[in-house]
């Protein structure tokens, strides 16, 4: 049996949402039958629920989180983290500064999402991109997509804004199951205009679509599910070198 | 709105098991009405999975577990940890060890449970306890209840041994459905026994329960939940002090 010592220890930055952080936990533990507890990771998470708000902050209506973002990461690494992961896709608008000021490596969940696209569908498909009003403003996605070559399409902006957003701030309160019966009839709208899948850009997208086991699920890219399995096979690689 | 720096930090040391430590962060959340993200607590989690087998260690099969549980409380003091729960039962048979050394206070979830079943029976009902054989050789619940005149009746040797522990060990292994059948009808039996309510008195229990839907769950005292309230309440009460 592996020394408790000996372990790598993964760094969770969570908070964004805090219930996107513990579906992503949970999701690490999913993904690989366990016999017993030792068989999982080791997992550190600083889920600070007092992250200023990222959508604010991008449309400049509010404080910047990067104070309380590097505030996280230097708590992580007194931690022991080994390398660290970022359960929110918003907040990787400010990858770079963060990686900037990290001494250990951070996950890249847009990277990870856009190649596991271009591998599963090459570029002959189309993708939909269902993401928060601050996640589109970013351009994100639209990027990482263009620079593969991956057409895309994205929902317009009333629909955002009327419906996608206050969808979003439901699963932050809790309220599941209205926002993922609005979120079905997005991604619904998104297959109808020809999306071929959808990338789910928002880590509280899932959690509202599997409460109401929508069936768009089976034809999206779950970017909590690719970050977390990325986490898992670092685990298993660095225990094997 | 509350600065980033004004939360107090909750530590979890966690790990044991895994799946529990993330039922009571996802517990931390239902507790109460939130609007926004921020409305949450600030958690730092340490999930490691490799503590060594408390079970075995109690029986003297195993290493000990108190090295790596003293590195735990180590890495969440250093994360800034302001108060500490322990989201699972037997480990709280080495709660004075592990206090003693802790520069911060640490939750003793027994304490809590066995107070609520005084708050809400008095000393004029029995109640059973559904623990692992290890946490029942401590005696944890046992001496705790006899100290508050408290009347209980546990499973008898060969049921914890043939049903309660392979069920809590399908738990760590994420087989939900088998687990929580077994486990709802040791707690009938214990009913029918005479208990007029049951202590979840391993943190495991009630994930299985909730996955078959138990109707014992009405009955029950689940340990997972009292220690949530509790580090909800402290939350609350530093921020208004």
């Amino acid at each position: 049996m592996r020394d408790y010592f000996d372990y790598p220890i993964l760094g969770v930055l969570g908070g964004m949402g805090p219930a996107a952080t513990v579906d992503f936990q949970q999701r690490l533990l999913n993904i690989r039958a366990a016999e017993k507890d030792q068989d999982h990771l080791a997992v550190v998470t600083w889920n600070h629920a007092g992250v200023p708000d990222r959508q604010l902050a991008i449309q400049g209506l509010g404080a910047s989180p990067v104070a309380a973002l590097q505030h996280g990461i230097q708590q992580l690494i007194q931690a022991g983290a080994d390398k660290i992961a970022m359960p929110c896709n918003t907040v990787h608008y400010w990858h770079a500064t963060l990686q900037q000021q990290s001494t250990v490596d951070i996950f890249n969940m847009i990277d990870l999402t856009v190649q596991q696209v271009k591998q599963q569908h090459g570029t002959s498909q189309k993708v939909a991109v269902l993401a928060t009003c601050g996640a589109l403003q970013t351009g994100l996605y639209q990027h990482a997509l263009q620079q593969q070559g991956i057409d895309f399409i994205c929902n317009d902006a009333a629909e955002i804004e009327d419906i996608l957003m206050p969808a979003v701030y439901a699963v932050k309160a809790n309220q599941l199951q209205q926002a993922g019966e609005q979120l079905h009839d997005l991604g619904q709208r998104l297959l109808a205009r020809g999306a071929d899948s959808i990338i789910l850009a928002c880590t509280e997208l899932p959690i509202a679509l599997a409460a109401v086991e929508s069936s768009i699920l089976a034809q999206c890219f779950d970017t909590t599910q690719i970050l977390a399995e990325a986490c898992v096979a670092w685990s298993d690689d660095y225990y094997n070198c």
